[in-house]
């Protein structure tokens, strides 16, 4: 079974995911500039998780890319992704609405933890259906920025109960650390098949 | 006509359904974990549908992957199916946020039952159309757990007057039996195939 | 320019339409059955509703899989049908909301009329790009029931205002009258295929 | 990589966006046309935003068309582009809500002249991957439609605090010259293929 309709069923999950979003953003009842004043934090809760909804789309476009074949256990863990993913716009309402305050600033992070989980083990079931040797796992290799992002969402998860702003700070710092697109798939990829012609 | 297109519009149909249930979640007012509080019986609902929607689109790909072109009748078999699926996050809603109460779990049942009934009735409109002695007939087989699920439905939806939870173990564990996916047919296209060459 | 983008779009908009439809179906405060009963005009709205999305889905499908190519009237052609579509959530809510009342029900009407009005212009449009001679022309014949069809909500915009009920079983007729499906252009196109065989 | 899942992406963020769109057109309470009234500039602002975005999906279409692979930075062009295009729902309803007052029209004007520069900084993208003389680069020309639309946006945000309506008109006046499809590509495209072969 290929992959194409796994593809196809996450891209709408996640379009849909990424413009539910800005349902959140309430239209204001005001007509000036000033009513739009109180919708600053949940504008900017918006852009993170619309850059982070995009860095998993980016992300998922370059693993399924690299596979080559779909089992029951993959769309398994593909849905248990999707589900953590779609719990996003209702952290990301809840932040935002509440200026960042400590408790919602948690919740997000633990949203971002269990989706980063859900996407190593995602990972974890396509190589083992791939094989050990196949060009994937050569390609994710020891996958330090899988490795990091977890320590820094628990970071800022604790943080933000003494240092409000240090949690935000850290989502930012991750999100940039990810913009940088996971080229390693991409290259090794592109390797292995010149090295096959 | 082949099945590519009905495949795109019940993915979209089915991305739709499963994501737009976390709508009724809705964002609380209060900023602490105490707010959130009120929210669990609607994020356990929210898990049972997102679970059952996953199994839905899991069989149907199966199904449809066996299935090699596509009639009128198919086509309204399948509105049908997405008919009742599309019903799902109006009932888990009133369910979850009823705490789980008689008769919003029994309308829930009610829901789960007729989705079951339409896609007992999409596999047999497939089946017809293909012939008795497909592959995808020998496939389905005697489908033990297509015949029973109905029967755990009706047994919760009577079971809730009277054990409230009763109906709720019951949805769980036909989640649980399908969460097995079915290999029935995928294993028996790949032996067909395997058998053909 | 093939059909597959603009399909894919159509489908994806088609898809929305006929999923928040339901969002109109607000959770009912109440727990009890009582609570659904106010609901009823708003749920029979909706099965309406649905079976019209599903219709113009089906003849789209057809549609679209008789035509060849793809040119820039096609794909505005195709969006001004798919923006009366989208008023069908709209006008199905006030209709539902009023218990089937005058002014909604002929609302509902001009949203089904126009919708009715922007098919043919598409399908003149395909036909007009891929000549008079060709499989599509012949498929569509004299198209009986795309001329009935706004003679028939013609009269239920005018009828509703005497006779409430007789513009629904008008609306019911039509679409019972379409849920025979567009087979002449499947036909058309087989027998076509079958004779360059 | 090539351009099949940006583009599904693609449009399943704009399917979607053009079809939230009109929940921002509450169903009003009142049974009668009257009820209606109040809804006019909501819909006035509808119609525009959702011609827009047909706009937006037309040209895309094509320059996706045009182009063939896919790299990281097209990527995040094409992701900065979607970001601005799902404020409109946005700005649309707060102008329409608002019956076409100032600020919420500046504000709009902000969101098309934002969409329009992502709009340039992809083309920009993708013609840098393609080389200078690459057909792509031909087909976009001198670009004097992306030109001039940023400087009418800015013309309406700073007008429409002195002549209201000046602004809606310039919107209407960019829509209409957009209406007519970006050709040059598709035409180049089909210049250059001919002589290939």
């Amino acid at each position: 079974m290929d992959t194409r309709r796994l593809e196809a069923f996450s891209d709408g999950v996640l379009a849909i995911i990424i413009t539910i979003m800005v349902l959140e953003m309430k239209v204001p009842h005001g007509a000036d500039f000033a009513a739009l004043w109180p919708l600053w934090p949940v504008f900017l809760s918006y852009i993170l998780s619309f850059v982070y909804i995009g860095i998993y789309w980016n992300n998922h476009h370059h693993l399924l890319h690299a596979a080559k074949r779909v089992n029951a256990s993959i769309m398994w863990a593909n849905s248990h992704l999707l589900f953590w993913l779609s719990l996003i716009p209702f952290a990301t309402g809840w932040m935002g609405e509440n200026g960042f305050a400590p408790a919602p600033t948690a919740i997000y992070g633990v949203v971002l933890l269990m989706s980063a989980v859900a996407y190593w083990l995602l990972q974890r079931t396509i190589i083992r259906e791939h094989g050990q040797d196949s060009v994937l796992t050569r390609a994710v290799g020891i996958d330090v920025k899988g490795k990091i992002s977890p320590v820094l969402y628990l970071a800022a998860i604790v943080s933000t109960f003494y240092q409000q702003w240090l949690a935000q700070a850290l989502y930012v710092l991750v999100a940039l650390m990810w913009l940088l697109p996971d080229r390693r798939i991409e290259r090794t990829v592109v390797e292995s098949r010149e090295r096959d012609d």
